[in-house]
Order: C-alpha cells, then structure tokens, then sequence
C-alpha cells in the first residue's frame, strides 16, 4: 500500500479512514504498554499510536525503533481524547491507530541536539542532511524555491527570456580573484569560472535578445568575509533600448510581486530616489537605512566663522561641520558611552567627536561649550531641532569622513536603542553615484562600479576636464540599509568605451586580450542597454529571517572555502595532473 | 520619446497614430528619392518610408545609415499602397511615413553573410551575436526559455522545489573525467566541477526535501563527440517514498505540458513500456524508434536444425537468428546496396548478412538459397510476412551482436526510404536494465547506469549467485529513437551500498574517500528514493528541429572545447598560479 496522505494533511475530516503515511520518528514514547510515535514528513507531524498486545508483528515492528527512523504505517484515523487535543498543528486532534508498521531504514544515534547552540557550525555543517530534517533550514529551501519561482514567472510576463550563460569562461582580472580550470586539450591555458556573466550579458543585448534575465551563479576567489560564499546566486538583468527609469520601474515591479507572495505585503512604488550626494548627506551612507529617522545635519553654514578650532580647521580645509541629533539618549550618554560613540567615529578616520547633552534639567553640557557663544550653540540646537534629553553628535572633517562616520554611529544608536522597527520593508534606489575613485597613489582612476558603466550624458565633457567629478549611470537598489543589488546603464559606443579604457589605463593591448570580444561586438550595432545584478542569496536570506546566507544555501561552504559535508577540495590523482599538464609545485603542503 | 509599440505588433488598427520604433535596420533601398528601410527588434519587422525632400534634418541622418545599424524612428502609420501589402508578415499592411529619425550606433558592415551554407561554423561562433539577430539562433534561446519556464511550473504544481548544488565540487573519479578546480586556499587540493548531482541529490532525499528538481549544469572533460559539449545542462529530478512507476507518472505529465505549450500536441499517456530485453528483441536498440514498423523476429525456432552452416553454428554456439522484413526494397536491393548493408552489420560486429529477396516476378533469390530446405525457406517468410517486393534481411550470431547490427540496420533503411513519419513523437519506457557490465578481461563488473542504482528486488539474490543476470531498477526515457533521460531507484540502504561497491572492487578505503559522505548520509534514515536526469539541451534540440545542440545554446564551445567568441581559455598571469601554487609542465606548448 502506498502513502495516502503526508502526515500534516489529516484532519477530524478523516475519522475512521483507513491511511498509509511515511516519514521519519519525530519522537517515541512508551507509555503503559502503549506506544506513542510522531512520524514526519516535510509537511507536518501526525501521531500514531501502536498497541503491540495481542499483535506479535506489530510488537516485533516496534521495538528497535528509535528517532530518525524511516517507518510506514497503515492505521485508522481516529479522535485524540479532549484533554490530549494539540492546537498547535493542524493534525493536532487526531491520530492514527496503526494495524500495520514496517521498517523502511534505521538510523544512527543522532550525533548531537539540533537546539542545542553550544554545537560548531562545522558539525552542523558535515551534517547538513540532519539540519536540512530537524532545523528551519527545509523551510529555508523552500522559500527560497518560492523566491526564484515569483521571479521567474515575473520575467517571462515582462518578456524576459532566461539564458544560461557559460560556467567555463575567460579569466579576465579585474575586480576580485578568478576561480582558473586547466584546459586538457589547451595545455597551459585555462578557464575561470565566471565573477558575474556581466559581458554575455552585454553580447546577448548586442545579438538582439532586448530582455534576458538569469538567475546566475558567481565565483569569486576571495578570503571571505564572515558572510560571504566563494559561489553565489546572482539574479542577473539586462535590458535594451532602456533608460534608468526602466529598470527602476521592473526592478519596482519585481519587488512588488516578491513581498506580496513571499510577506503579503503591499509595497508602494516607485521607490524612493536618492542621488548618492543626498544619501551620503542625509544619511552618511550609499545604502540608508530609512526606517528610522535621525539624518545628518550640515551645521556649515551656521558654524561658519566659527572660532572653535576643531570647526574652524574642519571648514577651512574645504571640509564640513556634520550632526546628528541622537535624541532621548542624554540619560544613556555617560562618558564610557561617549567614548565608545567617539571610537566608532574614530574607526570610520574622522579625528574625534564633539558632543552636546540637553540634560533633564534642560542645562547644556559639552565640552566643547567654552570654545562656542551661545548663538552658535542655539544654532545648533536649533538646526538639529534638539530637546530636552537629546545629544547632538558633531564631527567636522572632510565631506566622505564626517559623513560616514555619522552614519555609522547613526546605525550603532538606532540598533543599541531599538529604534528600528521590525516587519518594515524600505526600499529605495541610490543613484548618479560617481564614475570613477580616484587612487592619489598611483594617480590613476579606478571604476566605482565596473568599466562598462556609462558616465551621466551630460557629465560625458567631464571626462575631459575633470574624470574624477563625473557621475555614473550607476545605481543601486536597498532594503533596509542593504545593498539588495546595483546595476548601471552601459556604454553601447565603441569609442566611448576605448575613451574609458584609456583613462583607467588599460592599453589597447590589455583591452584587446580581455575585452577584444566585446569592443568587437559593440561596434556591430550595439543597442543602448543597460542592466542590474540582485544578490539572491542576501536577498532570500533578509526575506527568511536568517542570520547567515549560509543558512540558505543547501551546501554552503566554510569561511576557509571548503565543504565539509563532502570533505572538498581533496587530493586527486597523479594521472589527473599528468593529463592536464599541471604540477602541483614543490614544497606544497597538502 | 520613448519606444511606443514593437517593430512586430503594428497593424491597420494603428492608422494615424505617431508611433516610435527602435532597432536595427533589416534593410534599406532607394526609389527615386524615397527611402524605404525595414526596421526589426526582436518581435517582427516594420517597413519605414522616409522623404527627406524639404528635411535636411531628416536627410542628414538618413544618408549614413547601413544595414544593421541601430536607430530610433518617429512617424504616423499609414496604409501600404494595395500592391505593396505583404501578407506573410502581421505588420505587412501598414508603413511608417518618417518624421523623425536618429541614429543609435553604427555597424561594421556584416563579415559575412548568413545564408551562406559555406560559412564555417568556426565564423559563426566568432559573431555568435549577429547569428542571435540574423538566424533563428534568437528564435532557438527563446523556445528554449519557454521550455524551462514549462518544466518548471509543471515541477512546482506537483510540489518539488528547486534547490541549487554545488559547482565547486567533488573530484570522484567514476564515469566521466572531471573538470579540476585548483584550491588556493588548501594548496594542492582540488574541486571538481560536477559531472551531475548525483550524491547531492540524493542527500537532499536524505535531508527530507521529498521532491527535489533542478536545472542543473553539468560538466564532462571528454573529448568530444560531434555533438557533445564540455558544459550541459541537465533537468535533475529527485524523489522519496516512491517507485519506479510514480517516477513514470511524473515524467510522463511533465511531458504532456512540454508537448502541448511548444507543439500544441497532446500525447497520450501512459506511454508504452518496454523491458531492456524486449527492447533489444524487437527493436535492436535500447532506445527504439517506434515511429514505423520493421521488427526484429527471431527466427531461432524455425531454423533449429537447419544444417546451413551460418545458422547451425550460430545457434549451436547459444546464438540466435534475427531477421527484418525490409519491405518493398527488393527493387533498389542491388549488388552494391546488399553490400553496404552487409558492411552495416558488420560494422557492429556481425560476421554476416544472410538477404532473402521475393522479386517483383515473385521469384525468390537468396545466396542462402541452396542451402535450405523449401520448408525452412518458406518457415522464414512466413515469419516475418514477407510478400513480392520485400527484402528479409538476417543475421545469425549472439543476441545482443544480432540484434544491434539489426537495430542499426533498421534505422539506416528506414531513414533512406523515408519511412519516419515527421511531426510524430513517440514517447516511451525502457526500463529492467541489467543491473551491470562483465568486464571480461579484468573479470570484473561495471555499473551500467551507476553505483547507486538499486537492483530489482526479486533479483538481489542473485547479487550472491549471478550478478552479471540481476537487473537494475533502473529506467531510460525514449522519444523518437533518442534517449532524452534516464535514470533509477536508488539504494537507500548503507549495508546494501557496500556490498555493490565490493562487486565493483572499490575499496572499503576507496570508498570511504570517494562516497563516505554518502554512505555516513545513508546510515542516518535515508529514506527510498529514486530519480531521473532528462538532457535538456538534446530535447530542446529535438523539439525545435534544429540539427546541432550547438544551435540551442547561446555560447556553445567547439567541438576543441574552446570558445571562438571570447578566445577562452587563455593564458593567464604567473602571479594567479603562484597564488595556486601550481605550474604549467616544463616543455609544454602554449
């Protein structure tokens, strides 16, 4: 007999059917020659009860079996007593009084408790099967198919087509460190796994493709941060024929649909809309978190002339005076407080901290206040819209340190203090972010963003006069302070795209070896196009409630880049190396 | 302005609208001073009239303008003249008269051209972006994505869920060689990009998924068969609690919505279920086209006894003899054509045809016929129902050299007299494949399909007594002759794992190193499952006719394994293998 049912479908509906379910042993009990047993499965839990008197079969069935086995059970299905009732799950007011119980497989001791958070993620991690069972991780998966399922459908309505792109590419260096393949039939040539299909994607638009999407996977070689994987999921976008507000308008469409099935929420659009100027000025970050306020305020102008060195220094370097208004903190702020406020401004290169307290008795404390008349002071309570309680935070520096360094430490507070509420969705697009950094060092500009990016039309003279001051076709997408994704308009014209080359000083010679495919191709009637990348992983993870991507990816790997479940990367054999023409070099310790 | 309808959609619905097309220009001509260009995006062409007379403006911009070049046009839509009005097309009633015209980018003119069955594949790999707008390359990638956008509603309605594995992977050296991945963290050590994801698939069973899919890419470092690529995709399925039948029925349902969204076909299911033995019986081939006719019969039984020495020396030996009826050929059976069969056969290693020919006068000739008797001669038409016209074509040798020198027969004939019909699909099972190959030289076995799959129930007995006779329960699905997946029921027990692996000569140690992480999952409640991979981009191939899998795949490699779009793989700097402390053999070439 087959399964009928899974076990968190039976309801009172049921009563007296006879049902065949299979799963694993949640739990055993015994109890007065009667046997309780919750069998799951991945929709729920159902409990049988086996009553082995008078049933040599059923008795001899039962007995070895202990949790995580694999069991059938056929049974009538039948009310629970009331006081026994389970209103926590659906099945939790019946059970099933099994007549027959077979063993499908057994199952070792479990090798530690699944609650239990003194366990090493590295144990969790070789077990990934038992977490997969016995932790929300299951449910992660699923939500994370249901993810990819509303974006997929979302994309085919617009008329996107989804096309796999190559894993075995061209090792082109820019940006972060490529996995390399060695090529057996090209001995001593190799491929790299690709960082983001960001030049097929561009080809696809040159071949007249206009929508393609793909939900894609990346590879970076990089000692990772606590939080990142050496392969991730990116879903990956680009469109022809577009302007900016384009792709903000899918991009917005997208999110709607995914909130809606994922949260049942209904997120209004557009999105709100920050240059990075204004998201650096008001909130001293490129990716702000806006579900609370405390913004920055410029105090430079009403600080201007200013005796008080530390302002007067700050400003007269072309620099900045900036606050924030942390407000209700004076009673929390005590000098181990404020030292620690000063260190985090200190750790973002601003050179200190300057505060002022209103206290309960509304004096004002700072220290600081000798050095300001008070219409200085009342300016900048005035311009902060400080009272009683609150501490005004200032840091004078240059325009990118104070204003960093304030919103940083407006982070630190929000989260210290509370101030963030929970099961709010903020999205919202950064954008004009500028084109290049500049590297003092060697004198040279470096792309913000990729470079393919196309500079702003009316910033495109610049490029001329002034590289570093030209803003990008580049944006970003946020929730809640998280970079989600980022994308940019390109360059569809061959000799913008060698003008760009040329400023970051890649030779034509470098240019022709890494990119000859798409200089090539943009001067055979690329179209204007442009695009954006979502971090899918992050993305699912902010939309599950875990605390790590890895706790929503299937086989993630450690920080140190191995999989611990399959214990790889591993040793081949010589005869592998010896057909690929490679040698591991000498010395190596494996 | 923005684009306002696509180059495909404007009908006579449309008069008097001003409209903006965008896209490349298909064509331009001349006519006494009017300038007609056909403008095409990805839905269609539209053909636009411009009279530059009395517009400089519009002069200036059209005079450059060349094929393929990409622009934006401005105009109200009007009637075509009658005797201009292009049926074949849905815009072809209608014309843009031009206002406004700009140029988005210009184009090399084409490096060849596109109708040329000259141009070798080489070129068209190189300009893979032009054949995407120019050929049905585009037409391909889109059929293609609706293919995957089917599959995967149809897997998400029976409640699989899609989980991505890893591509850093595990080098196992069973099947296939392995793509290498050289660790720069564990220097030395190796990952392997996955040839399937076979053990992950199954852990996840283990871990509970239940149903699990994938559209997964694979990778095999082989060198290449015509139509073979080194990366593929495959769809990946995997369940639990299941049999080889609810395997069927999923497949089978999937197949309905396949055929029905890309064919508007309904097939009908179940489909016809063979056994290996049975395939191999009637058909010659354990992918049988079933689209016409032309069984094998044996002739064993009627000839037993005869004393024609290429009868009795095979059935004495434990042989058969194996007859087609190829009907109606005895008119084209010439000298020559009777040899290059008789070649076929024994290119699969048969010793010899034996042909029997009923002419048109209804006589009957046959090399053979002065050594059978009347009875035996008659015996053997009467078997294989051969009438004036009809050739009978035979050979005696062992039952698998017999029937797939037969098998391979079969096809040849019925491809040159086009006897398959076209627009059929004839899906079906194979299924009870023996369980393993006897390697006769090192007297040992080979899996056929792989070490995982479980043996028949009723045929694990002979595991001890015969393994070479124990049948697999594992399973192929055909369509047309092609074998578009297969796959199996799986061993869900670790005792049972091992004892395979003993037959296999693989190591307690080997194993350990190869498969512990499976055999440890399979010790910790592994549920019985079972699965299946289908190769997708054969099936897209079947289904949009294209001749090549290279024709449904956006950036395919040569048959070298490389890439002509993006000159990959490449060389690489010393300093990336430094970092992987590894080196290019001394001496070889780059």
């Amino acid at each position: 007999m087959k399964r009928t049912h899974t076990c968190g479908i039976l309801t009172e509906n049921s009563i007296d059917e006879t049902v065949r379910l299979t799963g694993w042993v949640n739990s055993r009990r015994d109890l007065g020659g009667v046997i309780f047993i919750d069998i799951r499965d991945r929709e729920g839990v159902t409990q049988l009860v086996i009553n082995p008197e008078n049933n040599a079969e059923l008795d001899d069935a039962c007995r070895p079996i202990r949790e995580e086995w694999v069991i059938s059970a056929t049974g009538v299905v039948r009310p629970r007593p009331q006081d026994m009732i389970n209103h926590n799950i659906k099945t939790g007011a019946i059970e099933v009084a099994v007549t027959e119980l077979h063993v499908d497989n057994s199952c070792k001791p479990m090798p530690y408790h699944f609650n239990d958070s003194q366990v090493s993620e590295d144990l969790r991690l070789k077990y990934r099967y038992l977490e997969m069972r016995r932790t929300n991780l299951g449910h992660h998966l699923r939500l994370r198919h249901k993810i990819s399922k509303v974006l997929r459908d979302y994309f085919d309505r617009q008329g996107f087509i989804e096309v796999e792109t190559p894993i075995l590419s061209k090792s082109t260096p820019e940006g972060a460190r490529d996995y390399l393949v060695p090529s057996r039939v090209f001995p001593g040539k190799f491929f790299a796994l690709p960082q983001a299909p960001q030049q097929y994607k561009q080809i696809l638009m040159v071949g007249g493709v206009e929508r393609y999407f793909q939900i894609a996977r990346c590879f970076r070689d990089e000692d990772l941060r606590a939080d990142r994987q050496p392969e991730f999921t990116q879903v990956d976008i680009e469109m022809s024929f577009v302007e900016q507000d384009d792709l903000f308008e899918i991009v917005e469409g997208l999110f709607v649909d995914v909130m809606r099935a994922v949260k049942d929420i209904e997120i209004s659009t557009p999105f709100p809309r920050l240059t990075y100027k204004e998201a650096m000025s008001r909130f001293g970050s490129d990716k702000p978190d806006t579900r609370f306020e405390m913004h920055l305020c410029d105090l430079s102008g009403v600080l201007n002339g200013s005796e008080f060195k530390v302002f007067e220094n700050a400003l007269s370097a072309g620099g900045v005076v900036m606050a924030i208004n942390a407000r209700g903190t004076a009673e929390i702020a005590s000098r181990k407080k404020l030292d620690a406020w000063t260190d985090t401004v200190k750790l973002m290169d601003a050179h200190g901290l300057v505060w002022v307290k209103i206290d309960e008795h509304n004096e004002i404390k700072s220290p600081a206040k000798k050095f300001l008349s008070e219409s200085e002071l009342n300016a900048i309570i005035s311009a902060v819209n400080a009272q009683t309680g609150d501490v005004i935070l200032i840091v004078a520096d240059q325009f990118s340190v104070a204003t960093q360094a304030l919103g940083r430490l407006r982070l630190e507070i929000a989260h210290s203090q509370n101030l963030i509420p929970e099961n709010q969705y903020n999205f919202l697009w950064v954008h004009d972010f500028p084109l290049f950094d500049h590297d003092s060092e060697n004198d040279s500009y470096i792309p913000i963003h990729h470079p393919f990016t196309s500079p702003r039309e009316d910033d495109i003279e610049l490029l001329s006069t002034d590289p570093g001051s030209a803003r990008a076709q580049a944006y970003d997408v946020v929730l809640n302070g998280v970079e989600v994704g980022g994308g940019s308009i390109r360059i569809h014209d061959a000799a913008l795209q060698k003008r760009i080359f040329d400023l970051l000083n890649i030779s034509d010679a470098d240019a022709g070896a890494l990119f000859g495919h798409l200089l090539e191709a943009l001067s055979f009637g690329a179209p204007p196009h442009g695009g954006l990348a979502l971090g899918f992983d992050r993305l699912v993870m902010l939309l599950t409630g875990a605390s790590s991507i890895r706790d929503v990816i299937a086989f993630p790997k450690t920080t140190r880049s191995s999989c611990l479940l399959t214990d790889s990367p591993s040793c081949v054999d010589a005869a592998q190396l010896d057909e690929l023409k490679i040698d591991i070099r000498p010395g190596t310790e494996m």
